[in-house]
């Protein structure tokens, strides 16, 4: 078995990846025809769902690099955010305004811990 | 010996870092007065030259972060890209604008795994 | 005790996040009423002390990514950084201009090494 597990792959990329007990992976809205709150909760539902799928969880969260479309939207970002990290298990973040792919608001690269004990 | 490897150490950088069976590295083509489409084949030959110098391959890779100066130009991204990924290997992917130095069209952030057997 | 070592934690991130031997985190400025030059010094003395809180050092570091507010001023961020970075150690860099907070002028994204002997 190789040491690298790879998730939901198509030609382009995978959804996820696992190595030596790190996950990496993008989270973008499913659907992107919402504003940016709408955006925000639907990547931070992605984000619990991959959790779940690759038996990891909120609390194991490591860093989340941030890229929004418009930092006016930062507001709208931190109160879905805020409600969503477990309170003593934040990840580290970074948050910088990038030029996004049309209609979507907010793209998350995501890294987190996968087994409890490596 | 140290637990971290640098390679092709300047003063400002080094080209790869490898530590704990993960390998770091940027590339920006290495002519910029190519087009999108030439500068990406340039990136993505660069790090198939750095993949073999560290003893990785394109199986192996784990995430690259690519910063288009334009999206724009995704379409030729891609197109390189498609064809260059190895089926059922594909790394996560995340593309944003971003503002880069004149002339240059793409830059790749890699993460790759380096042994097989950590 | 947790794999998962978290330093600084607010309500909305972790000021740094450990797991595997690998440190995780993010540095604006304390005082971003200073230009660039005066950002980018701080951004890197913030990194020393928080190599020094977490048990590594300038020698460690294995990839920094910087967003700058505005590519005009990488001279100014490569003369502090020239000057900051441990010759024979320096890590992977990958620079780009993003939208950064109002008076920010720089953002880094830090990884390093924590432990000698992982």
């Amino acid at each position: 078995m190789s040491d690298i597990q790879r998730y939901g792959q198509s030609k382009r990329w995978s959804d996820v990846v696992v190595h030596a007990g790190v996950a990496y992976w993008v989270e973008v809205a499913e659907d992107p025809s919402q504003d940016t709150q709408g955006q925000v909760q639907q990547v931070l539902a992605q984000i619990d769902a991959t959790l779940a799928q690759i038996g990891s969880g909120r609390d194991r969260l490591l860093q989340i690099l941030v890229y929004l479309s418009d930092l006016a939207a930062a507001p709208a970002l931190n109160a879905a955010w805020d409600a969503w990290v477990l309170n003593g298990h934040a990840p580290v973040r970074a948050c910088v305004q990038a030029g996004l792919s049309p209609g979507y608001r907010v793209e998350m690269v995501v890294t987190a811990a996968v087994n409890g004990s490596d």
